[in-house]
């Protein structure tokens, strides 16, 4: 104790007079994040890709896998593993322990930004997602999600446990990310191909939403599990039921609050007048998720969610898009740094178990939503094929839990390694399979599309 | 040493398991943020006074001087002077070394956001401050500005060292704070009299822009005086030159590298085509002008300057103003939260030289500018009166003198307050004075305003 009470003052004075470097440091980091976000996702595009894929990759490319532009001290990094700290060091002249901390602070706040950024990034989806949209495709997309959610979670988990000898935890986790899919790919790429319209789209869109919506309580419930690191039935249910309760309930006194908002923000008459009670809220609900113990991004999707319905939801979707276009690169920018693929390199022999894992998982990955477009009910004539491959990429949902498995320690790094490798995969080749499934033979099958 | 590398590991647990509630503390401080500047921006509208004003005081009362709800290690608070920390504690049953780590974590991300917040600011003013506006007025803007710029400090800084026996560097530190005129806040009251494209509003815009270039040398060459700890005239002539060269020189640069930027953003295809490269080229040159030893916030503002003179100008302006939106509140609430106006209390006898000073401060500030209306040469009639008092408000350039000077440890308490108090009431009794100036006999005088 009494290290601790002596060490504080000191502590405390070295990290005022530190602060300017830690800001440098900071503003280094950004630019380099977003260069390798925006150069990754300009190939990506280019490459007819998703441009998140490239982010992704970019993060990679400057973060413990290749250029140590930007490590981080959870990965077991020190300061002297990163480039940026040692030209700040040679900038600023630095002594060896000064330069530790203001890592320490850098790593800090950049992580801080990067999970603001996965919080804006929810709330967006939230924003987008219609839940008007889905009443129309309603019973058949709630299907589509349903058994794409509990096929390749099953087959994931068991097949870990069993084949692979993971032990549960970290078992259900891989399983649960393998549930997600990614409404905003999804959607990009068959706007792109026209058939955003078409009632295989519909269906797709749809059941990417309620996944999405799924995806949340899963992860919700899975990361929670892994704080307390056993399952406990109570627990679980309690989870489920306060998942739902604060997802559900937040939806339906939206209702009532909506209008209230709007009328809050009519109101206001100094700049950010919208923007800022809408982030109040978000912000508020984010915390009130954490505070029940359920994950923070869970209440800003929520609160994304309830500020659709109202009047302002197109203009406080367009103020929202330059505020997460600065901070969503951040976060997967950080993820793909995070990531440490040399654990993947398969010329090292304790590598082959992580690659032979990430196998498995792409495989059940792909087979495990492809399999929902035949789920579909009604005789009507559909691409089922087109519905599963819609179905595939797992994008930002996927990441984010790999983020928080990492992040709560439950993923040793084959593991987290293999389900980032899965994302990458399923991302990269949804695009190329939705395109054939619409356009050769499939797509006479196609019926109502305009 | 053996102490630290021993300690560093057992921190480093800490810190990864204490990662969601630092985000929680910073999700919390967030919205008792953006309420503390909406409620007091508004309450400041609805009383005719600029909003900026009323963020300070939201401030003020949500920080050291009142409730404690967002207090800062800098300013000597612990943990347990923090009502969010107390709130954290009790959700999470936390131990009282873990509460005073995350208290820090904490802190120091929200100080982080708020430097980004004053980044973003000074890149947007810069944005806003237009190059051909002043050729217009040129001449008698020009001299209006510096006459604005020296009369306050030299009567400020002699009059501290003279009549107060101040040390000659926070001395010189305070006579900076003088300096400034926010063209934010007089713009905005010249706007809504409707008299901003009178002579006088243009010369007062014109005086505005070159004060904030002068004021942001000034405040360049007083923080790095502040870092060094003397005045060293080599050093000063360094400054002098290095500032103006930066300034200059990229402002000279810009306008090749302008087009280029264009053309780059032209040819992005993804999301941020626009914004992303902008704010890549404002955190380079504000780490630019860290690495040669000036302030970040040059660096932002030179950047700013150079893109207002592209084409892109505008939508660029739209997209950094939601941005702007969400983080520069969080600079203006901290600086009002981090002041402790406690020690201008008149009922404690040791207060009472602060509370002194501050009087010859305002004094100073007010009587500094007025003056200014008669430097203007030219024989034609002009509202003289208008013109001085359009150049009193300090607003946020003085602010970012009391931030600066508060974390490089230059001021002390009461002059530090003292300094805020002068920016509150220049700020405060400047739209009433510019009201009555124009509304008043003295507009008989005024030629030319439509």
């Amino acid at each position: 104790m009494s290290i601790f009470s002596n060490f504080s003052p000191l502590l405390a004075t070295t990290e005022a007079e530190n602060a300017p470097i830690v800001l440098t440091g900071v503003l280094l980091s950004l630019v380099v994040i977003y260069l390798a976000s925006k150069i990754g996702g300009e190939l990506s595009k280019k490459l007819d890709l998703p441009p998140v894929l490239g982010e992704l990759v970019g993060g990679v490319i400057i973060g413990a896998s290749a250029l140590h532009l930007l490590v981080f001290p959870e990965g077991g990094a020190v300061a002297s593993d990163s480039l940026v700290m040692q030209l700040l060091e040679k900038i600023n002249n630095l002594n060896p322990e000064a330069i530790n901390q203001i890592f320490a602070s850098q790593s800090e706040a950049v992580s801080i930004l990067s999970e603001l950024g996965v919080i804006i990034l929810l709330f967006e989806i939230g924003l987008e997602s219609d839940l008007r949209e889905l009443q129309k495709v309603g019973y058949q997309a709630a299907i589509v999600a349903v058994v794409g959610v509990i096929a390749p979670f099953a087959a994931g988990t068991i097949g870990l446990i069993l084949l692979f000898h993971v032990p549960t935890i970290p078992a259900i986790f891989a399983g649960a990310a393998l549930t997600a899919t990614s409404i905003g790919i999804t959607s990009k790429v068959l706007s792109e191909l026209g058939y955003l319209k078409s009632r295989e789209g519909q269906i797709i869109v749809g059941a990417a939403v309620i996944d999405d919506v799924l995806g949340i309580i899963v992860l919700a419930v899975v990361a929670s599990l892994a704080k307390t690191g056993e399952i406990d039935v109570m627990n679980l249910i309690y989870l489920i039921i306060s998942a739902s309760v604060f997802l559900l309930g937040s939806i339906f006194l939206g209702q009532f609050f909506n209008q209230s908002f709007v009328t809050i923000s009519d109101k206001l008459q100094t700049r950010g007048q919208l923007v800022i009670p809408a982030l109040i809220f978000a912000f508020l609900m984010a915390f009130l998720a954490n505070a029940i113990h359920l994950e923070a991004i869970l209440g800003a999707f929520a609160a994304g969610l309830v500020l659709d319905e109202t009047d302002k939801r197109k203009e406080l979707d367009k103020q929202i898009i330059p505020i997460a276009d600065i901070l969503v690169p951040i976060f997967f920018v950080t993820v793909g740094a995070k990531t440490d693929l040399s654990v993947l390199n398969p010329f090292i022999v304790e590598n082959r178990e992580g690659l032979i894992i990430a196998t498995f998982l792409i495989v059940v990955a792909i087979i495990g939503k492809t399999i929902t477009g035949w789920s579909v009910s009604g005789k009507e004539q559909l691409n089922r094929l087109a519905i599963g491959f819609g179905m595939i990429p797992r994008g930002e949902v996927g990441l984010v839990f790999a983020g928080i498995g990492s992040a709560s320690g439950v993923l040793d790094k084959p593991l987290e390694a293999a389900i980032i490798v899965m994302v990458i995969i399923t991302t990269f080749i949804a695009p190329p399979l939705l395109r054939f499934a619409f356009k050769n033979p499939a797509k006479q099958l196609t019926t109502d599309s305009n």
